[in-house]
This record gives C-alpha cells, structure tokens and sequence, in this order.
C-alpha cells in the first residue's frame, strides 16, 4: 500500500480495514483524537465510542520532524526501525514493551496498547513518586534485549540478519553521533540553553580539550562497536511507569551498538533527576532512594545478565566446550565488568550534552532560578567529565556511585 | 540473468556476448583453458587464438567446495563479495588490485587482468626472494583501503551504506570465526596436522586456557568490531608479486571488520615465512631481511595511515574544529597505536591456528622432516602465545621484533 498520511478522520478510514484492530474493538464504531506529545510523529488515542476503556494508541511518522514542519525534513523511516524493535523486544520480553495490534512499515504506522494508568518515569520521579518495582523490571528488560540481541546468545548468521535490520536506521544515528557527540562541546547553532551567550562555564567546556578527546573515543565505539540490538535513546521520558509496571517506549533510535550506550543512557537520567533534588527540592529522602535504586539498577543489570549467559552454552562467540567452566566464568565477570565500565563513559556523555545541547532535561534546563540552575549545570558537568575521564578504570558500581555522591 | 554452472567451452559462449571482454580481445576468437589452483572455484585463463599474450582470468564460483565437490555445499555468493571488494579497492587504489574487466553477481563470475609476470609471494619467499618494494606496497595497499573505507573518512551515511553491502558474507564470516578462532584451538574433526593424535604439545596448547580466554577476546573483537573493509584473508598466499609490483587477489572473506585483522594476518605470514628460514634454510641473511620488511610494513603503514588521516578534516568521527592541532594529533597517534596493538593481537592466533588447525601453512606444515616441523611449531605457538598475551600492551614496533627474535 502506498504511504499516505493520515488525518483524525482518514486514520479511522485505514483503521476499519485492519482485521487485528477492529477485533480489538469488537466492531464498535471508533474515533480518533491526536495527543499533543509527539515532538516527532502524528500520535492518536483511537477510542471505542461506546465504551471508552476499549483504547490504542496510534502512531504515524510523516516525512519531516513534526513540532518544527515541513521544512524540517525527517524521514519517515524511522518508524520502520521503531516497529522492528517494538517487535523484536516485545517478542523478548513482552512485559516491558506495549502490546502491537498492527504496524506497517509502507505507511510508517504503529497501533499499540494505550498505558492509560501509567506516566512518563520522568514527570514522576520530578513528583518524587517512588517506583519501588523499577529497577526490577528495567533490569530485566535490559539484560534480557541487550543479551538475546547480542553475539553472546545469537548465531553468527542471526546476528548480521539483526544488523541487516537495523542498518538502515542512518539518520537517527547520525542525529546521536551529531547532537550527543559532538555539537554539544563546541559552539554550534543546534545547542539551544538560552544562557549559553558569553556563559564562562560553557567555553571552559568547549575548551576542555582532554575531556572532548575522551568523548571521541566514545563516539567511536558509539558508531563501530556492534554489540546488541539497543533502544537507542534510553532515558526516563522513554519509559512509562506505574507502582507495579513499566514499560519501555519510542525505541525509534534502535540500531545495533555499543551495550553500554543504552544502560549508560538510564543512569545519566537517574542521576540527573538526583541531582534536581539535590539542589531544587533538597529532599534528601528521596536522593537516597534515587541513589540506591541507580545501584540496584546496575547490579541487577549485572546479575542478571550473566544468568541469562549461564543459560546459554553455544553462541557465535563460544563454541562449546571451548574453556572450561572456571575460566569461562573468569571471563564472562571481566566482559560485564567492561559493559559498566563503557556504561558509565556514555552516561558522562549523555549528561554532559544535556547541559548546553539541544533538548535539555527538565530536571536541570527547567529550573527556573538562574542561580540555582547553575548549580544544577555546575554538578552534571562535574559528574560527568569524572565519569568520562574514568570510565576505564572503573570497578565497582560502588566506586560509581562514590563519584556522584562527592561531587556535591 | 540466471546462474549456469560454465565449462571450459560454456564460458566463452558466455563472454563472447559480454561487449568489455571482446573489446580487450578486439575480437579475437578466444579460448579457456582451466588452471587447478582454484580451490573454492573454477579458474579459466582466457586467450587470444591468434595472440596468446592477450589473456585475462575468469573466475566462477560455484554452489560448493570445489576441491571437496558437490557434497560439501558453500554458497556462491561468495563471488559476490570478492567482486564488491575487488571494485572497492580498485577503486581507492588501482595499482595494487587487478583490473576488473567485467563482473556479474548473478553469474558469481569475474573477469580480470592476468598476472603472467608474478607469482604467488608466499612461493616466492619460500624460495628467498627478496621483494625490495613489497613494504612500500603493501603499506600503501593497506593504509589506503583501511582508512578510505572507515569512519575516519567516510560519512556516517556511506559507512553505513558499506557495512550493507558487505554484511551478508555471512558463510565466510563464519568459517573464520569456527576455524581461526575456535576449532584449532580445541579437539575437532576439521584440525588436520597430521600429527595431532597424541601429541603433547597440541594438549598442551588446548589446555592453556588463560591463552585460549585471551583468543575469546580477539574473537569478539573481529565479530563485532565495524572499523573498516578488510580483505579478510591477507596472507602471503593472496599477494602476487615480482620486483617491481604487487597484487592483492582473492577478497572473497572480504567484511567490516576490525583495522588489525588484516595487518595481523599479514604480520603472522610474514613471521611464520622467517620460522621457516630459522628451521629449516637457516639463510641468516634472508631472515635478517624478512625481520627488516617486517618492520618497514608496519612502520610505513602508520605513518602512511596518518598521513591520510591528515588530509581529512571532516568525517563520521569527527566535526572540523572540535578539536585544536595539537589535541588531535596526540588522539590520533594514541589510535594508531591502538590499531597496532590489534595487529599483534590478532596475528597472534593466525600463527597459532595455523599450527594444529586446518590449511596449515606450507612454511611449517610443508617441512618433510618431522624434527625440523615439530622445531618450526613450538618457535610458531611460542611466537603466537606472546602476542596473544601481551599485545594490549605493545607501545611500539621494536617491542614486537624483540618478542619474534627473542623466541628462538
């Protein structure tokens, strides 16, 4: 079929002959009506009218960044990348990503489960609400799609297939490799913190040669190490969260690289939102538990991943019966040492960018105070180029959370 | 056009029709003759009745093993990636790949210039020749292709556009990873030193399991390590040579792949040629020269490689102006270095699978006598351990030749 975007009222239109959809709704009469939060692509609730719990969430991509136009040029394929990993990690691990009704990639359309009785993990960590089950369930869903997408657990053959898949997904990489890696440290039209004029920490940045040396090394790793399958843009405004679930959404940046890059990308998050509590809300209750849910997170992570890898005797990597049981276990400890390791050099990356980059986070661009927020600029930047600056080096997750903690 | 297996007589019905072959023939009538040192396909020198010295080399692959036959079947798609990587690197380097006078992926079928004047280096060496411009080269060959095919010079876009068109030599991949980096280190039915059974020194090698933990690492490194278009099998039996040139063939292994594999299996060839003199001509001279052009390859390779670099301003990795001179100087010298590091990495297990596993070496598997041989595989594993081992901490070339010369 060919593309063709839709309206409020022709979405209905295409909707009505898609057999999975209306058997969802059970043949009721249904409408749509577009949510305003799609910064990229056309979002809408498509309600049963005579019951209106009976809901999906539709998404279509047009061929140009929708909060700017026309004129900004986008193409819609990245909704053929964002279908293929909805799909590939909901087959995973179905629990942490929306449930797909139906999804073309001839139209760049998706409809999906509707998470009316959750929120963006953001919005609520602001609030302070404390998500007791999530680093439980995030750690899950990161072992679980970082393993089973990885050469740790697939064959040679199924994981150039994977990369064959995603290939194609250029121009969100290249957006990352632009915006989270480079622009962000030098002066450039893309960086949009109003304060960043004349603005003394900013060029102390820009001129901080031996920090931007080290970010290019992640960079490189970034656009050449193909480890797994990621989502691409991990951070707590890609996760909807209640007290008992959470699910992982807009995984359009999916490509296959680096695993630290998506872990590195949650704990950038998670500590930016502590340290918008350390200085607005100074509630210091709540920064012990963001803390101590950012450790459990990482050693889950860990845990778990090497369950998963315990389960697994035959790989592209490991032939069978190649090292013995006490070596193997030696050296799977040593690779998901360096996972973290690399973990927290992208989260240094990630956090650094968010000071002066395009689309700060809420957390720290959204304080009001000037003063106070920059502070708040002033101990991400901190955090993040000792991160950086010694991401190799790293053993523990104790040793992570001690830099974050001294940095006040 | 569909795919027909070609003989001798069928072949030149086929290339009678294909206008770039009889121009080079200005219409001769022409004739194949097959040669028999294809062993993956059918090779055919196709001459000029009239003038034999108008000749070209015709290639077909064909859907199994040709020296094993039908019942081992290999997929000819094989061709199509050595015809990709032949027009790739011609293209970036002309005088060291033969001219291609027509290729067809649906034939899996290429016709190229005939090299009537050179021969098979490894031959060459074996019988101490010494190529004087082989170093400058080969240095220029591999700093060339390694460079203009990684994110160093390329876009984001078009790298990712050549990880495409070479990520389905799946088949090939593969054999690389089970025969260089797994089977020869272990008791499997596709090792074939003749001696094996029973012998303590192959127990010993597929017991040395902190070795063997250290080969899982480079084997990581080369499934999922995307630097650069490798040849993928760059041994002395894939350069043909005389005094004044030199000519890479067969790139049927060819993949994105990480810069040191190809230098590294260079290196090993290379070394396990001066093995061979040490044992067995025992020609001080000619061993002398061999650690010489070692040493030469490696040295103008980095030089040359950084020279390319330094005619590249913008790329994939890095944005014009992020970085000051001085900054990126030392950043490229660091990763230079890097590459080396994998070089030595990697030709550590090229040397040590050659020695139990399948297609030895004719240096080391061809010695008649079996002292000589078992001399020439314990100076090889010893060579091969100590790069294994130590090549993450190699800062320099001379460190390298010590550890060869040091083995004895």
């Amino acid at each position: 079929m060919e593309y063709k975007q839709f309206n409020k009222s022709t979405v209905i239109d295409y909707l009505k002959n898609i057999k999975e959809v209306m058997d969802f709704f059970e043949d009721d009469e249904i409408v749509a009506e577009e949510i305003g939060d799609g910064n990229l692509n056309f979002v809408y609730i498509v309600k049963s009218i005579k019951d209106s719990d009976k809901a999906m969430i539709v998404k279509q991509a047009v061929p140009f960044l929708r909060c700017v136009g026309e004129e900004f040029p986008l193409s819609r394929e990245r909704m053929t990348y964002e279908i293929r990993a909805l799909q590939k990690f909901y087959n995973i691990f179905p629990n942490f990503v929306p449930k797909i009704y139906h999804a073309s990639e001839d139209m760049s359309l998706v409809a999906m489960e509707y998470l009316s009785n959750h929120i963006i993990m953001r919005d609520g960590l602001i609030d302070r609400v404390k998500y007791e089950n999530f680093s439980e369930h995030i750690s899950t869903y990161m072992s679980a799609t970082l393993f089973y997408t990885s050469s740790l657990a697939l064959s040679s053959a199924d994981k150039r297939e994977l990369i064959s898949n995603f290939n194609g997904n250029t121009e969100l990489c290249k957006l990352t490799e632009d915006l989270v890696f480079s622009f962000a440290f030098m002066d450039h039209e893309t960086n949009d913190n109003a304060n960043i004029e004349g603005n003394q920490k900013a060029k102390e940045l820009f001129n901080d040669l031996e920090f931007k040396a080290k970010i290019l090394d992640l960079k490189y790793k970034f656009m050449t190490q193909n480890d797994a399958l990621l989502h691409g843009d991990l951070h707590t405004g890609s996760i909807m969260v209640n007290e008992y679930e959470t699910y992982v959404i807009d995984p359009e940046f999916a490509f296959v690289g680096p695993f630290g890059f998506d872990i590195g990308a949650l704990l950038a998050n998670l500590i930016n939102n502590y340290i918008h509590h350390v200085v607005v809300t100074r509630d210091e209750e709540f920064q012990e538990w963001l803390l101590s849910v950012t450790k459990e997170v990482l050693e889950k992570f860990m845990n778990k991943f090497l369950n998963y890898w315990d389960q697994h005797n035959d790989s592209a990597l490991f032939v069978d019966g190649y090292l013995d049981d006490n070596t193997l276990k030696i050296y799977k400890q040593k690779f998901v040492k360096n996972i973290l390791k690399d973990s927290v050099g992208f989260a240094g990356v990630k956090m650094a960018r968010r000071v002066y980059g395009v689309a700060g986070v809420t957390e720290i661009r959204g304080i009001e105070d000037s003063i106070l927020r920059a502070d708040a600029e002033a101990l991400a930047l901190k955090i993040a180029r000792k991160f950086v600056m010694s991401y190799e080096n790293i053993q523990t997750i104790d040793e992570i959370m001690e830099i974050v903690k001294n940095a006040r």
